[in-house]
């Protein structure tokens, strides 16, 4: 290991970490993000939603298969047979947003924050690209890891 | 059209656009991140940059390489065959973060916003997958889009 | 060729055919297909399509992001950057089923049909996935070319 | 779960179902299929099958192919690690038309139906692609799970 | 550029080249390599062939399909909607080996070298897979490109 | 099985060898490989790597993710979950080429062979693809595997 990059070897060249001596455990993780947009946006969204739901429904749907494909993208993650994934989206209370949850669980070696994350992250992507025609502007942010639990260090929740 | 959204029919139903009757023009697009990270995981990234430079420069590769995949990412893009793809990723001057711009082009009937901007969320996501060994707290912010030129819908610049 | 089988060479060899020397045209086809359910399956989807509509937009969007991965999936299919793609689906008047329509469009040396055969079947499939935990007996059928404009061959109508 | 549909939550949301609490046993699932074609076409396929047998070689090897990609095709389905996949193709007794069967296994918590129907699929497809040049009006139909064991609801034989 | 690396820029960063200015046209590239083998495998893979053909019409396929995923796997590769691929497979006279020969066309603007050259590799890795039961000492060997045409540099053809 | 051909049933057609009733063992594979190139391309990766090191680290990354795709790319070839992948990269001593070596593990049914060498192929491919606009002469060779453990057949070592 280099300065606990634990990708990085004692060369520091990039490297897919052996997970084989790691206990097969439980594990979930659950991350969220947002997608910042104008209230006739939001508004927009929230019409269309009630009568057909599709802009949600369509990044819910990419959020879940953008989980299956992490190991695809994230060139040093271990290709783990998710056991579920699941993406929620909702129209954000306190802001002209879309709030999205993604929770993602396997028995595995090695955990699956980096599939929660990618599935928020695909789900983002996708609100925009539905909205980009009537809005450019919108935001990408505060995609961050929130609980994760299984494996040897334990259960993490965010701050 | 419904109510702006280009990306549904008459009847709220998901479609991929048909860009068959666009003009082909030469086009550009340029997005932007942030992945706010602690002091000490900016200063290890910047030891290990200096000495290897592998964090960085695998997240600028999983950009490119995200950037080409965008169509099988996000249900409504259309496939795209890239001219060029650039990933830059630097340490923030100004915050704890790496600062993450992507600039795709194409001469297309259809623009690269979302290859641009799925460049950036790659980028993002590796930089995190890479670090997250020592710091768990990340969050991955500020995806937008900064320039887009070409198309019928002139050039876009953030405001 | 050899017989007629245009994928064959003079050895009777599988290739991907040349299409270098074909005429660039606007390019359309249309395919069709069905799933054939028990009754209550379909009234399942109907009332559940009424309220949410999940089952056939689920469907609809795995069809055209199946559209797209064509090439992959078909051996010898030339990959080709759609310029559109269609899914629609809704239940049978006259059976116990759901129909699917899908139309495929691009300017290229070569026709789409493929494109909208696979939308076809990956949307079925689909449905199939959706609905087998209340009927495993679901038969999916009909799945056919409808229609077919450009190129060499000219404009095809199924009898 | 809403009326009998696993795939959707409380809400009807889409959601790749949690199997982690499923057993994980022996799991086997066979599905058959056809494509219908002209006289004339089956004809050439025997005559060319008997000389170098491609076209038959060719559709199997692209449904094996095809169900290690169910998981991607299909947004809800489990990425599964196959134990193995065979498909066999052989040309109807009883009728102008190629019979397709794919028996798909595995040791997991979840079935594997979909991997052995897109198999079928994916084989018909490329029947399809493979003799369009000498017979547009081919149907692929009869797509049916015959035979599925293994798992809480036991097995399942097709009537 | 750095040092002729059209690769690099100036600060040896990797990138995708920006090949939007290059003329748009007709080029073909054709690669070769061979899979060194024991006399008995060259001799068991001659009477598998003359009967039924199967492992070098799986690796020709393995190639043809592996040419299209050229930009999947090679990270600074542009995307290009191939318009033909041709890989053949034959056992050498001069030695116990298989020899691969592929060629790929396109219009665009750049090259398909490293379509043919994958081609290749992946046809060899699919003999290497088919035979590897009764021979792990198998060498793949003398991958190199032979021809190219079409574009700026002109043709090339190996020494 | 067919003369010692394990991916041919008895009447010879492919299919994908059924592992479900083999042992879960810990299983390794390392391959190795080699791109021999002009002396100037040998000093110009030397130059570049001492600075920046990108050739060898894009290529190292290549590798990488290319194990990860192996069944997707080799027919026959079984998904497999890899607990680990490296790939090493650097100049021979004795001779112009940059030396390649992939080690892949896993516990599975099946062995990593083809993960190996499907590493060591790509990273080489990938490092044509960075020099070939300075030297397109190279050539990719002795691609074998040297060491494999676990599963029934035991330890192999190359001669």
């Amino acid at each position: 290991m280099s300065g606990g990059f634990s990708h990085l070897d004692e060369q520091g060249s990039a490297r897919m970490v052996d997970v084989g001596a790691k206990a097969t455990t439980q594990r979930t993780a659950t991350a969220k993000g947002r997608v910042h947009m104008a209230r006739d946006t939001v508004e927009a969204i929230r019409a269309g939603g009630v009568e057909k739901g599709d802009v949600i429904s369509v990044a819910r749907l990419a959020g879940i298969m953008g989980a299956k494909r992490t190991a695809e993208l994230i060139p040093l993650c271990h290709p783990l047979p998710l056991s579920s994934a699941d993406v929620d989206l909702h129209l954000a209370e306190d802001a002209d947003a879309v709030e999205i949850t993604a929770t993602c669980r396997i028995a595995a070696q090695t955990g699956v924050e980096m599939e929660a994350l990618t599935a928020v992250s695909v789900a983002a992507l996708t609100i925009y690209d539905m909205c980009k025609a009537v809005d450019k502007g919108m935001r990408i942010g505060d995609i961050r890891l929130v609980h994760k639990s299984g494996g040897k260090s334990g259960t993490y929740e965010a701050a």
